[in-house]
């Protein structure tokens, strides 16, 4: 780990001391969401230091000119690019006419960050000793809303300490943001027009080329020590900035407090011309349920979130607050309720990554929505792969593929291709297959197979095709090969035959033949439309099956493991025990092409195919494989702990197991990879939640019934969860003792653990 | 070929016909330079056109900030880039007030453009009839003084056809350029002053950051008819721009000429106070001898060089022209006279590529300029590398290698690399290998052996250290490896064990050994220096030995073949003839991991190695791997074609030696790979030389002594060529009757031909 000033707590993430390198980093860990939008953890008032603003609308995108330093064939011109978007947190503050800034104070006390996550707001109090030596006390308190996704509040206090003063408050909304990520210094928002009405004040603005445009609006009111003032605020506004001014005189120790409602309202969701009709719309109810009805609603939305989602750890403080913190940025990320949307990499937290969708989704995220959201919300994320079909079909046709061959893009928002490292965006194929195994899971897991002749046939047809093309014959090996790709494991490039992705292409041309055969059988209406828009031929279909029963997978006699990929074994195998710690990460202290030789391994890639399909090997094969391949494994990527803590624990390799979990659960929060300040890690949060349920837990979907095999790791005295399977909620509580199952409702469930049929005992629900 | 408006001529490149669509590809064909200056044939007059401005000085640069999608450690932070210079040729033309612009004539005709090689200049003539409807007969005729380098001159007429018109001529200098090629858009130069003295005037600008000062200069005369006119101009100057306005009124049918003599004075020459000083004395001797006095010059400096240079054929206009062009550029590029400069890719005649020494230098070009100059020249090519050895030694350092470990950038203008792509930039090491053989190659030809023990030891020890470190032990084939690499194929990146890098590697270990123990051994002085310089112990040098004796070789027992890497016969070997011709050229095609997964060779890469070490194999080994490779070769590069020639002539496959010949030696002038608007090909220009002398001419160098092996295409009566060997000149004379050699001076020399001693007559030279 890289840092550890993050207090130990249960149920918030709490930072004490001012600390001004640490701002940057806190404005990642504290950030807010509410899937609709989400802001990092800037101040409200003004700060000289060091700091990167960020808010971000929910499906607000701009395509940003492509930059590379040398053209490929087969580029985007255009990436999607997650957004800055208007800032409406901002309140200035003067003291006696100066302006208090962190950065310029003489003394921070008391300085206290806390992310609640049990009820969903983040609070930042401090005292501070400005330049003029008055001395205040601040606190802030603000919440973005679940119940009503388009608005938050902001309850911010002002306490002059040591003397009377006169209290200047400035709450102020921008729309002339500049992105940090921007590929050639444009900006990205053309700010147009700026209204106000008593207090509330609308600032308009318009994304360039895509043409979103977005409402920010604000209400304020201010009151002294409870009693609301009724004062007319000093108005000042250009085209990209409105500001609103509130001049008060204010006793020592006496409390002036600024509550400001505000939010967007965007194309998106309304007509362009009613922007600020929806405004006020939204306004009106924030402002009719005042900021602590508004406050309560938020609470009893996070209670019915956690309700579901909570995994308690007993005994274990750090390990509680870090799944915690992981379920929480989830769900702040994404909420299931637009199918416009996906879960970002850096959800609301940064602007790392173009796009807003990778396999992280399918891989990773998916298991935890399904178990833990309505098995709606894992539809959706398919449909939303449905929905960008052709787009992907094109994608595929931009490398020469043909005949409706599908490759989803490696970093999509809009179906559209948004990243340009050849080596990945041309060759990282393998992220086809996790959208394959996706629709396979879902099957697996809901049992709902309407999806599949809805949608998710074309889907695996169209995958189908693009391996059966992709593929080449090697006389040689008088077998298909693939040539030319990256694994999950990005620390190798252009290989040839990546076991993962050879293995994933020919699932995925049985599973799709299987499917096809199914709906023949069982929705006939449903294949004759499909046959009939996708003209696939049998000669077609026995051409892929050729493929598939002829595809080489590289092996080892010697070691009796499946090789990473071509020559693997040509390389110096020193383990990263063995590699002198002052060269880690490799990443940041080695040259490309020095890592590209090594044997070290970014992330589970052989061992993400036995996770994958852990049921087609033995535990022996995956002991082999994980004894064979972990020790190469460097875990620079965030998606890799959590598989290798899960597999660890099915070896029974509890200590192992624990130490992976944490570093999976609390990777930004004890900043494992120095970066934290660039955003959090958000899909491999799902990997964490995984990593219990699926590690420890123990859990997996056999014959369509839920079984267990909990494993409880020493540092622990227990652990619940719940999964919401098949119209059942099924809570799990593991003790040293034994594990006990209850379900919601008034059946009995039948379940599996350690393989034995079990009964998880129904409770009527109290509520 | 995809154009065929050049005419065929001996000793000149014609154009004829205005066409603007070929406006660039002649401003790169019609290029002028005299290796410390050189032009694009950009138009005098004023062009509204599409058009390439380029004027470029040698050796200075600019370090371009890096542009790239995604950072890979170990990428240089600034590119050295061939820099777009002060534009001296302009002169604007108002014919009764309205300027000339032949993208706006109503009519243009007897168009014509003449590059005469023989003499070394340019012309272009044209009649225009004006928008105006005035009808103007114009000559223009510039050169670069191969005899004052640091001058050029311009004669410009116009001649009103049908009236009496009053005549503007407005020559003028520009400082305030921008480089077409610029990865921020950013402006490479500071106009700093202009000053003006009677009809000289003068434009300092200085490059950013790198500070180079140049003081671009004018003079200009006006006559008509002959008769000098003593005008006054009227002068408009600003910081960046000076331009002197000559107002005349001239009879229809008379001709008004300004001769511009023009130029540049730069920091890398004098001292920057007195530039200006040095402009007037360039002036003074230029405007001394005239512009007749100056052309004459001209004439005989290009005299000498063809004395030595040319290449007759006879039989063949066009393969005559294409031989006489590759000679004419490579000696605009490049005279040796300054040992700071090298020969860049694209010579004076475009931007497209950062540095100005590639591996072609080495590999390429150092044969003909042994063959055709003093042989100091090719020594000052390797002492070129020797200069920058500390900064290849760094640029090892930055990929991890330690212990004087050298790696030679991939580009570069001062030892700094100058590309970025890791897959190039890193993986490209085969650079290296070339370097070392140009040190062979000169010894072996020159029979100079002092460069090693002065330079050449300290660089090869260097290299043998860097492939030392390279190379890996795989026990897997109880072998040296080399991982990871590109070869000279560049449509394979990231392969393991290219059979042409591993080959050179162990040849430059034991190339460096065995100098080591001739130095040890008649050079005990450098041997004492160097080995305190660069403390090499004999482990070390066992430790090389080791990996050299020990290196693995990817072979097929089927093909009975060396593989070009690991895996290469697991591709699809779909031969090119058996690739539909719309897919070609597949760069412009295919999208890169298409080209990557392909069977197919952008140029020779095994063959490579099979030309520099042709006496390590048989004809039969020869003959066996061009069979197998030359099929899967696409020639996207232009260095491919020459190799293939000249293998082709030895294993007397005239014909395809006879087209690989044509396309090597017409690339530009029929634009086979679409790109000649760009710039022109000049460093395989020498390569199109080899194809004569190595290829037909079957020259080569045994024991000390010249061979050849004459064999002639069919298409040709004869041909001649001259080399310089040893303090010989030896001219070669080629006809199907048969071969006669004749040395200049007064004694024989003994020769090898087709393998047996004969004679080369003295012939007493008659100047």
């Amino acid at each position: 780990m890289n840092q550890d000033y993050i207090i130990p707590d249960n149920w918030s993430i709490i930072e004490e001391g001012f600390e001004p390198e640490r701002v940057c980093s806190s404005e990642s860990l504290f950030s807010i969401g509410n899937g609709a939008m989400g802001q990092r953890a800037n101040f409200e008032e003004y700060y000289s230091g060091k700091t990167f603003q960020g808010s971000y609308i929910a499906g607000v995108y701009y395509p940003d000119k492509t930059k590379v330093g040398w053209w490929k064939n087969g580029y985007p011109e255009y990436f999607a690019k997650v957004l800055n978007a208007p800032n409406w947190i901002g309140i200035n503050v003067k003291v006696n006419g100066e302006m208090l800034d962190l950065n310029t104070c003489k003394a921070v006390e008391e300085y206290r960050r806390e992310l609640n996550m049990k009820e969903g707001w983040y609070s930042r109090t401090f005292k501070a000793k400005m330049p003029n030596d008055m001395v205040v006390k601040v606190e802030a308190l603000r919440f973005l809303s679940l119940q009503e996704d388009e608005a938050g509040a902001i309850k911010y206090s002002v306490t002059p300490l040591n003397g009377d003063a006169e209290i200047t408050l400035v709450p102020y909304l921008h729309t002339g943001i500049e992105n940090k990520d921007t590929n050639w210094e444009e900006k990205f928002w053309e700010p147009l027009s700026v209204t106000e009405s008593g207090v509330r004040a609308f600032a308009t603005a318009r994304t360039l080329k895509t043409k979103y445009t977005a409402c920010t609006f604000m209400s304020n009111t201010v009151d002294i020590d409870g009693k609301i003032l009724s004062l007319v605020p000093a108005s000042e506004n250009t085209t990209d900035y409105v500001s609103h001014t509130y001049v008060q005189s204010v006793a020592a120790n006496s409390t002036i407090t600024l509550y400001k409602y505000a939010g967007y309202v965007t194309s998106m969701n309304h007509v362009v011309d009613a922007l600020e009709d929806a405004a006020n719309k939204v306004l009106d109810t924030v402002t009719g349920l005042g900021f602590d009805g508004l406050l309560q609603t938020q609470k009893d939305a996070w209670a019915k979130v956690w309700e579901m989602a909570d995994i308690t750890i007993d005994g274990d403080v750090k390990a509680q607050q870090g799944i915690r913190f992981n379920i929480f940025q989830l769900n702040q990320t994404y909420t299931g309720a637009d199918d416009r949307l996906n879960i970002g990499p850096k959800g609301f937290t940064g602007e790392k990554y173009g796009g807003s969708t990778y396999w992280d989704t399918e891989a990773y995220c998916i298991p935890f929505y399904m178990a833990t959201k309505d098995e709606k919300v894992a539809r959706s994320l398919l449909k939303y792969r449905y929905n960008q079909l052709d787009k992907a079909i094109e994608n595929a046709g931009k490398l020469g593929f043909t005949n409706g061959a599908a490759l989803y893009p490696m970093v999509t928002m809009n179906g559209e291709e948004c990243h340009n490292e050849w080596e990945i965006t041309f060759e990282e194929i393998h992220r086809n297959g996790a959208i394959a195994f996706a629709i396979f899971n879902y099957v697996r897991y809901t049992g709902d197979y309407s999806y599949v002749p809805e949608m998710g046939l074309e889907v695996l047809i169209a995958i189908a095709r693009f391996w059966h093309q992709r593929a080449t014959f090697s006389t040689n090996h008088n077998k298909y090969v693939i040539l030319g790709v990256t694994g999950p494991n990005e620390y190798e490039n252009n290989v040839n035959n990546n076991w993962y992705t050879n293995y994933l292409a020919q699932w995925c041309i049985h599973y799709a033949a299987e499917n096809i055969e199914k709906i023949k059988a069982a929705y006939g209406a449903d294949y004759a439309r499909i046959m009939d828009k996708v003209q696939l031929s049998e000669e077609e279909l026995t051409d892929w099956k050729k493929v598939a029963d002829n595809m080489y997978f590289p092996y080892s006699e010697e070691h009796n493991v499946f090789l990473q990929q071509d020559g693997f074994l040509d390389k110096e195998l020193i383990t990263v025990a063995n590699l002198d710690k002052s060269q880690r990460p490799i990443n940041q202290k080695w040259s490309w092409d020095r890592i590209l030789r090594s044997p070290y391994i970014k992330q589970a890639d052989t061992l993400q195919g036995f996770y994958f399909f852990e049921d087609q090997f033995t535990k022996e094969e995956l002991e082999r494989h994980f004894d064979f391949y972990e020790p190469f494994t460097v875990h620079e990527s965030s998606l890799s702990p959590c598989v290798h803590s899960i597999q660890a624990a099915v070896l029974n390799r509890m200590e192992q197991a624990y130490t992976f979990y944490l570093r999976t659960s609390r990777l930004d929060l004890d900043d494992y990879n120095k970066e934290v300040h660039e955003g959090l890690h958000i899909t491999s949060m799902a990997g964490t939640w995984m990593s219990v349920v699926e590690g420890f837990g123990g859990m997996r979907v056999k014959d369509g019934m839920l079984s267990f095999e909990p494993r409880i790791p020493e540092q622990w005295n227990g652990f619940t969860f719940k999964v919401n399977f098949r119209n059942h909620v099924l809570k799990v509580n593991v003790t040293k003792e034994g594990t006990t199952f209850t379900v919601d409702g008034d059946k009995d469930v039948t379940i599996l653990l350690n393989g034995e049929k079990a009964t998880a005992k129904a409770v009527l629900k109290t509520t």
